[in-house]
């Protein structure tokens, strides 16, 4: 029994197939690569190992052969809560939210530092560099920690504080940098080239992106079926290319009967992808405008950004832009409804739905099922609300009698 | 089949059984109470039910009857997560370490104000109350949202910022006090006692303590037998007797065939129970010091202070206190050798072994345990040390030179 059903990598433009190794691009005609799996007639019960602990209880389906370079911290299996209070108030008959603020790091980054550090050890590499915003340099660098890997991280210098302090916690080195983003991410990939590090970026690596694939995994099994809606937010759009991924091959393999319609959600302040898909246009980088939702503040993503609007045309998919006043409502909604607390970027697709029943966009019958993508311990809180009070039994008492 | 295997009650005191109902001591000689279960020879494989999520896959051992009456975000089954870097360094052979860190709020909380308010519920109570330095009210204020119950928190007014901002999001009434921790206890607990909300509090109420027992039975059922050793912070003592009570439920159900050797791990600032075990004396208060180790610093801890001194002296238990300056180490070496970033509070148990390795307080051919109680998310952080740096392709090439 084969510890990994992988086979090898295929060209998603000109289809071309390769051996299994480490390739960022088609050597043929420069294409975004991914992951081919041996994959057969099989039940999510014959997939599962519970010998393993979260999303590598998949491994069948991740792409690393040896046991023995698998680099973890648990992450994965995540709670998927029904959201009972929420659904019926913004119009929609099931609602289901998949919270990845409980990985170790607090966000959804785990699962594709957790496969790309694992794959640096399955390559051989000794150091691993990524270009971030926050969330996915501080996962990367305590990852490759985990895994004793060198870590150069690049992070802008008006990234948050307390996201910062997280990063510089855990890199071998944190680098901080004021220029053009555009200037350094060329640098950058072309050291990646150079084989000086593991690419951990999320354009082009295709064994990096394998890790979020386990989302669509744990939310066939939780739910024995798939919903009617996958609200996923896109930036350079690795959560929606691999949990489509994870969809289609649970299909081919027998596991679900039909695919759910994924839809892509973006802000308004960076949505190359809505807005070529609404207008029917080919693919084009916009510009970025400030938003709170700094994860998803990516005008240029790169072949993902074609490849999800790929998806999206061949599927008859949707795609939509929220407001940062949209995705503030959605924030005090789901602390107020549910009691997640999530960040901005983490409720940039439940902003999205709720935008979607509000204009009547999708079925009110349907199910949904949005990605909370991180935790709010480590985003602004709203300004705090207490009021002073004294200790003695009647000024408690009178603190009850509202109740 | 039942829902819950729960019984009714008995007192830990004086041994009289009482009807399944909410009670806070007993009526008969004002002792700890403690849950009755119908326990039976059994499998862990026969216990778990995995229609469910996180820790109520263990809903037989826990004391709600009615499913309708769960209030959960899907706490528990949180990563047991193998330290093989820190147990050679440490002198150790095996060490796994329980991050409690993953859970919805960050801390280990969550089990317990998932049994507190779904008990809540269970026995009608419309509000909930708890005075907390931090984890405890945020936690408990979440479930309480979630589970549409109104919630009155107490927080010093020199709780961790950040921790207080928490709470405040998620507190129906976030009551700040600047007064004697004694007067207001005494005023909240008269409040309980009437009737005016449901005991939040982990000193009396025996349904709220039971969520901590599950950390046990996870721990089973992940490593298929006890380790030698289980380390577990106490404040008030609910982790530890908690834990006690799992492991001694499994055994009487023929689980696992031995206890593991508990060690009451408490902070130099605040270690009443250790002053105790180590004297030989009856249990006395004491007085506390400022410790980092905020969430530790108890020094009456009440009813359950005396029951972790008398499980320590039935079953040769191990007591130790441990510096700020030992809890700091923890916290580096967790995060340089493991990648786990935790709070001081949740690495108070990592500290205790470390230190008992270094006086050589146990044996080196060991297996240990530690509960990592919180994530390090809400705590303060290090200085950050980040390098700025250019954008050019030689600049960041160097960057790579010392790999």
């Amino acid at each position: 029994m084969t510890f990994s059903w992988v086979q090898g990598l295929v060209c998603s433009d000109c289809g071309e197939a390769f051996d299994f190794r480490y390739l960022l691009k088609c050597p043929k005609c420069g294409g975004l690569l991914d992951l081919v799996y041996d994959l057969r007639q099989a039940s999510l019960a014959d997939l599962v190992d519970d010998n393993f602990q979260g999303m590598w209880r998949f491994h069948k389906v991740l792409p690393i052969r040896n046991p023995a370079h698998i680099v973890t911290l648990g992450e994965g299996s995540t709670p998927l809560i029904p959201a009972p209070r929420l659904a019926p108030l913004i119009g929609i008959k099931a609602l289901y939210l998949k919270y990845e603020g409980t990985n170790p790091t607090g966000t959804v980054k785990d699962r594709t530092s957790s496969t790309a550090v694992s794959s640096a050890k399955q390559f051989g590499s000794r150091a691993i560099t990524v270009v971030s915003t926050g969330n996915a340099g501080t996962s990367l660098a305590t990852y490759a920690h985990r895994g004793e890997i060198y870590s150069v991280i690049f992070c802008y210098h008006r990234g948050d504080p307390i996201k910062m302090s997280h990063m510089s916690l855990m890199a071998s080195k944190l680098c901080i940098f004021e220029g053009e983003y555009d200037d350094l991410i060329r640098s950058v990939d072309r050291c990646v080239e150079e084989g000086l590090a593991f690419d951990g970026g999320a354009t082009r690596n295709p064994f990096k992106h394998e890790g979020k694939k386990t989302i669509a995994y744990e939310v066939a099994e939780a739910l024995e079926t798939v919903p009617d809606f996958f609200f996923s937010p896109v930036a350079v759009g690795e959560i929606f290319i691999a949990t489509y991924r994870g969809f289609d091959e649970m299909q081919k393999m027998g596991m679900v009967d039909r695919m759910p319609t994924m839809v892509c959600c973006q802000s308004m302040q960076a949505q190359p992808i809505v807005a070529a898909f609404q207008s029917g246009k080919p693919f084009q980088p916009t510009s970025v405008q400030p938003t709170i939702a700094k994860g998803v503040a990516v005008g240029d993503p790169g072949p993902k950004g074609p490849r999800v609007l790929e998806i999206l045309r061949q599927h008859s998919g949707m795609a939509l832009a929220v407001s940062d006043a949209e995705i503030q409502e959605a924030q005090r909604l789901l602390a107020e409804r549910e009691g997640l607390w999530a960040g901005p970027t983490g409720v940039v697709s439940l902003a999205a739905l709720i935008q979607a029943c509000r204009n009547k966009a999708i079925d009110s019958k349907s199910s949904a099922f949005c990605i909370i993508t991180e935790t709010g311990l480590t985003s602004q809180y709203p300004p705090a609300h207490g009021q002073v009070v004294k200790t003695t039994l009647e000024d408690v008492r009178r603190l009850f009698s509202c109740v």
